[in-house]
């Protein structure tokens, strides 16, 4: 009854690697897919990546301009003024907003100017109000001297004409949008966005709308990662849930892979199911599987595959598994393709804490300990959460987790831990 | 020519708070605002909150499941089994994924069971494939002995019937929707979602699609406060450029309140602007202005106030202010107006960095120093970057920023810093 394949099957898959291992194949697959470009508009640009570099057509700000409310004077006449000995200047003029000032500034003038308006010819700098005082409606005292450049950006001093603006691979955040726009550039060339499918599968699984009968679960994978492949930055179809019989299922997967990106499928934990994605993945290959299962808890049996240039997750069907793996392999894979290169590559950013008990690991395994954080004493403890992988409610109750690494065979108590935080 | 009143606005307002005290003042103001709540499917639910706490409906799972592929037996059964002493149980059934198990686990036999497969009765535990040899199609040999309740989860272990699941104020997560949807709650009491109106003003602001003329410069604040508010949880809605005569802007203003939660208004960087705003915040109370400017570098000429239960900010002109002064204020507010609270609150994470110069600051101001980061003999460099507010290069350029606080005359080179990164 139990054949040697399936007992070997059974018995753990043979080939487990490291999860770096994992990435690094995956990665010079993925490096290995052309990624489509398109132009859109600037107003539709938030949170797209650049497929081109941006050298900026003209000069930030046009013309200088005074960053002051004051009076736009020659630096010179103000030379060694103070309180004790000021100096006086004629109002000769005054710069109105979003108008050419009239005229040129002369020796012993000055014109009134508000903060962003046009630095008038003749004058190279801008004298406060604060240092000011006013004498008639012709004359003004100045009770400080300025240097020449004073309180005006000049042309080009934002950023300068044919200068580099924004590089290829660039994640277009709020100030890039408003620095684009300040270059009048209101189109810009971009890479197309990544759409993931979604596929559960497993004849057990029914949607969370329903009532379970005994042996039946709601599917909880589905819905958890459409927020994740969001959050990531790309769009999601969510595909259902498709018979785990073959015929059925690699029909959908065939256009699941024809129609995305990346293709996703989850749901099933049991033997037979895992058969069938590696049979799948194998049969939309080549290249075909490329990982399966790693060394890591949880997330072990997740499967990596590619079908031509669209990468194939088999994620695990537990949820906390599944969640880490997309983590861990999903998001990476979907930020490659959308063509996000950033330079320094910052790292993940995580909250240090002190570990509230023992922790053992087994060695050459890297484990993800989730935990909740308590702040004590002025600084945060990490409580391990000792739930199942098939527990989502210890995903939803943690607030990070921390890393064991695969050299150690544990972490004991007080020890600091650095915690990712759970978004 | 120029008046007394108007001369004490342009050397600088009176009464600048610092930050903390117009936070202070600003939360007091928004605490009082009543929070609208909605019913919408839990498809729709990503990234909402929760407006009333949730306790689970039923036990999650619904019954004992195996997490392992195996046999369900009874562990009394296996007590003592090892590797030179194994016992053998007799395979009297099998338990297939999403059907209830047939029949009774009796003393000396086992069920064979896949991952996630229901415990049958009798059972009282599950031994993992691994610990075990076949030795025919109906016995199998136990090598490693479990104790009861091994490698299954129990009936409501997950989450128990009437076990608090997710608290008020709960911002809904990937995860969260994973637990929610297990526990077949489709449909969850949220707040509303928060709509933020941006009005730009100044007549010398022009769209950014457009060539500005001597004077003018392209609308930057707009396109980058619309990427603000999305990123903040929000909606918005553009009013365009509206013109700085009194009563067209007062006419725009009274329109953005009246349809919006927040109303933020940005662009001329002129006295005359600041003081039609300060008038516009003053006519739509009570309790009208509530802060007008704080003791913030880049920043200081915030004005905020309030119009009944609407907020209203008056952002500064120069978008690099703009946009610090929406991460300091604006951006609390929503979160504060979308009904979030978390327990614990935990900090915003920072990138410990050493500063590459000594930098000044003037005592009783906050002063937030943009910086880029290098990767420098194993550790990251902030370099601070000394652009003008008004230079919205230096927002894109920059990582990140660390702040000098107001009890500080400024920080020295090679000091550690704390560099908040700009995603």
């Amino acid at each position: 009854m139990v054949e040697s394949k399936k007992t070997k099957d059974m018995l753990g898959r043979d080939g487990l690697i490291s999860v770096d291992k994992a990435i690094e194949i995956l990665t010079a697959q993925l490096n290995t897919v052309p990624l489509i470009n398109e132009t859109i508009p600037l107003s539709e640009a938030f949170d797209r990546v650049l497929a081109e570099p941006l050298t900026s057509p003209e000069n930030l700000p046009a013309a200088s301009r005074s960053t002051m409310d004051g009076y736009a004077v020659r630096a010179a006449d103000t030379f060694g003024a103070s309180q004790s000995m000021p100096c006086y200047l004629d109002i000769t003029g005054e710069v109105l907003m979003g108008e050419k000032p009239v005229g040129e500034l002369k020796k012993g003038g000055c014109y009134k100017i508000p903060t962003g308006g046009l630095i008038p010819t003749g004058a190279d700098s801008v004298v406060m109000f604060e240092d000011t005082v006013p004498v008639d409606d012709t004359v003004i005292e100045i009770v400080k001297g300025v240097g020449s450049g004073s309180n005006l950006i000049k042309t080009g001093e934002d950023i300068a004409k044919n200068a580099k603006a924004l590089p290829a691979g660039h994640l277009l955040r709020p100030q890039d949008l408003g620095l684009l726009a300040g270059l009048g550039i209101s189109e810009v060339n971009v890479f197309k966005r990544i759409r993931v499918a979604i596929v559960s599968t497993g004849d057990e699984i029914i949607p969370f709308t329903g009532i379970p009968q005994p042996g039946q679960i709601r599917n909880i994978n589905a819905i958890a990662l459409a927020g994740m492949v969001r959050r990531a930055g790309a769009l999601y179809t969510d595909y259902g849930i498709v018979s785990d019989k073959q015929d059925v299922f690699f029909a959908a997967l065939e256009e699941a892979i024809k129609d995305n990106d990346i293709v996703l499928f989850s749901g099933g934990s049991s033997v037979g199911v895992k058969d069938l994605g590696e049979r799948a993945v194998e049969n939309f290959g080549p290249p075909g599987i490329l990982v399966h299962g790693v060394t890591l808890k949880p997330g072990k049996p997740i499967l990596i595959g590619s079908s031509g240039n669209t990468p194939v997750f088999g994620l695990p069907g537990h949820p906390v598994s599944a969640l880490v793996c997309f983590d861990l392999f999903v998001k990476p894979a979907i930020t490659l393709l959308r063509g996000i290169s950033t330079n320094p590559e910052l790292p993940i950013l995580t909250l240090p804490a002190t570990l509230s008990r023992n922790i053992n690991s087994a060695p050459g395994r890297r484990d993800l300990v989730r935990v909740t954080l308590q702040h004590e004493s002025g600084k945060w403890v990490a409580y391990p959460i000792l739930g199942k992988s098939g527990s989502i409610s210890t995903l939803s109750r943690a607030n990070g987790y921390f890393i064991i690494n695969e050299e150690s065979q544990g972490i004991t108590e007080n020890s600091n831990v650095k915690v990712y935080i759970y978004q």
